[in-house]
């Protein structure tokens, strides 16, 4: 239906842009978002994939499951923006109020939509369940609008242009099912109607650990003051930094050579810090080091309490490198599993460099891997003593040729700790791989 | 200064409210909140605290640094709210312009208000640090406008009381000072506000586990329809749905008994789903469980890749319960660790019941804990076949009395299966401990 060419490089996406800048506007859908329950992630999904596609954001308006609210504000968002996306309230139940508030802002009917009726009955059969009255609700779309297919749930995301060329976008507000559909029909949508284009956005995510960011921007201050084209952005993600760098250009290949000497003079700077590139996490680039490199892992894990094991199980493929793990928590299993010495324990403690080290071998040993990774520590909030305190945590990597020790303390609570910790692991394991030959 | 109680029982918060309900809207300001740059965890943390105290919410939004778009905002909040709260663009430097473009929808100009300028300079002397002209800015307020006390930061928060007995308060960005301010001033004064306020907001929070949202709204609509006093709101969590009863009464004491008659009666239709109450997850309950019936457990995952030990070390404590586990991805792993016979993977796969069953025993064995769990599956996106198609899980429970196998086929990437898995193995674990005596 659309022809429009997504490229990815280094995993970030280059699309058209035009001169003409385009005005979003976002309304967030749900009663749950004003009692604070959830904690709504979608909107800056939306807002970062905006940016990247240079449209203008200016309102983000969350609101409760109240139709004439939600009509008022989309009717509200049409006098100052473009393009208008909404997310939540498609679901079955009757407080599932957004299409028909839509409906209402457009002056528009509810039709049943054959295309959308079948898909939904297609998903309720390949899942072997029966489909209630309330499901065929998330057929019903305003008069003229057209349904966009949702590979991972059941409502359909909706698109209703209007008479003058405004475009209103409804998302389901899981953030699995609204991302799909975003990457999948919204971008290719919006970056068309910017029509005309004669030039693209490119951009590209530099990834670092192991620096703050504050450190990160008084590192690359008089970079970020003088940015215009390409500009560059730092931004935190979950323990790391990230920075993007986005150009604007007639062709990618100009892009390109506008971001490069930036992206030379960043790692100049801060490359000792640097991971990886785009979207792909610390562990999906110690999977592909692991591939590279022809290297089996295995983990065993105190305090993290299977937390690397599961990164590293998320990574589809994983089963090629990631071999077993061990989740051994009381003292008895690292002896037993591990064969880790019960006088090393005594002498030193569970959490010691001593009984690290002993966990990564000895896993090392067990599994039959290139390597073992051995982690212990105290997460809280219990367990801590002024000479071990909550937050301590050994890391050991063991291999055939060397053994390495590392010892950090981290702040925050029981999930912060084990989840600071498990990236810390990760890179240490980043690290051995990058100093190996090939 | 003022006398406030907030009570907490099963986990939910009980505080005062009065008949007028009071309705407030918040305005979040910083164009990183617009870029995705940041996630907006203070309107979570606003939303909370004012539904604690009963006061409703409406509508939340996020606008950039832009001082006639924060003024139109503040105008038009004010045609629907009694109390507009703002968070953000206090700071000292020159794209902070809340209370600018405050003054501007309020008619007001901006006075120096000695008192706060007084507390921002005594904080710059005990920080032993120079204190630039921009932070003198930070002194300028609305004219008829108090400082809140801002004990975490330099920006004081600013209260503007309207003539028409309406108030504005802008509180700083940073969370821990948004926080401090809110607590200490904020909260006190809208309670006090809705003066006469002569009862309480009592709401208990109900999980269940097994059944999707629109099943269940199917099932309780006729209580959803007449509802009044208490309300009853269900709503998806992540693979599960809860409903929130809650009832306003002049005591605690009564709004508990017009909410056991409801809560009955919601378990009477669906209380087979039922898991616990309140905050508590399904790993804690499981957790609380095993320690009530006085036992231990080890977990063999293969498909879930280490997420149920992560899960059940998330519990402060679980080192009481939980012993060790065991991510056994590969075969060689399932024979050598578990004990698995390497013909029955050979006969029926190492997706099977068959495997199954011999991990739990295996687990159980190995680590000898009252209780062993396995699970095996294919967690996608590779590996299915039309037999054995992504998303299909075997999950056993192994214990001396009894064996329990089961099977389930969850739909989903490979992340939302892993965590389907690990929800469907956690609520096996708490049915066997619910049937055991005590």
């Amino acid at each position: 239906m659309i022809n429009f060419s997504v490229l990815e490089v280094k995993g970030r996406i280059t699309s058209k842009w035009c001169d003409l800048k385009m005005i979003a506007e976002l309304i967030m859908v749900g009663t749950e978002l004003l009692l604070g329950e959830i904690v709504d992630t979608n909107s800056n999904y939306l807002a970062e994939e905006l940016a990247a596609i240079g449209v203008d954001l200016f309102y983000v308006t969350k609101v409760g499951d109240n139709q004439q609210r939600i009509a008022r504000l989309i009717q509200n968002a049409f006098t100052r923006a473009d393009i208008v996306i909404t997310s939540g309230g498609l679901g079955p139940t009757s407080d599932d109020l957004t299409k028909e508030a839509a409906a209402e802002a457009l002056g528009r009917d509810l039709v049943l939509c054959p295309k959308a009726l079948k898909s939904i009955e297609a998903r309720f059969q390949r899942m072997h369940a029966a489909m209630s009255q309330n499901n065929k609700r998330q057929a019903y779309l305003p008069e003229g609008s057209q349904a966009l297919h949702n590979p991972k749930g059941t409502a359909p995301g909706v698109l209703v242009e209007t008479q003058d060329g405004k475009a209103l976008i409804m998302l389901p507000g899981v953030p699995v099912e609204l991302k799909a559909i975003m990457r999948d029909s919204v971008i290719p949508y919006i970056a068309n109607k910017a029509a005309g284009a004669n030039g693209i956005i490119f951009s590209q995510i530099l990834r670092f650990y192991g620096l703050g960011e504050s450190r990160l921007e008084e590192l690359i201050k008089d970079l970020l003051v003088t940015q215009s084209n390409p500009t560059i952005a730092p931004y935190a993600g979950s323990g790391e930094v990230r920075v993007r760098i986005t150009a604007k250009a007639d062709t990618q290949e100009t892009a390109e050579s506008l971001i490069a000497p930036v992206e030379k003079e960043l790692l100049g700077r801060i490359g000792e810090y640097f991971y990886g590139y785009g979207e792909a996490g610390m562990e999906t680039v110690v999977g592909n080091l692991l591939i590279n490199k022809g290297q089996t892992i295995a983990v065993a894990e105190s305090c993290t309490g299977g937390l690397i094991s599961n990164l590293l199980t998320n990574v589809p493929g994983s089963s090629d490198y990631y071999m077993q793990g061990a989740v051994t928590y009381s003292n008895l299993a690292k002896e037993t599993v591990l064969g880790v010495d019960p006088r090393l324990i005594e002498d030193y403690g569970a959490v010691s460099e001593q009984t690290a080290k002993a966990m990564a071998l000895g896993v090392r040993q067990w599994a039959g891997t290139d390597i073992g990774l051995g982690i212990t520590g105290i997460a809280g909030p219990g367990g801590g003593t002024s000479a071990k305190p909550v937050g301590l945590v050994y890391f050991s990597l063991s291999s055939s040729e060397k053994e390495i020790v590392d010892k950090r303390v981290f702040s925050g609570d029981r999930l912060q700790i084990k989840e600071r910790a498990a990236l810390a692991a990760l890179d240490l394991v980043r690290r051995h791989l990058l100093s190996l030959g090939n």
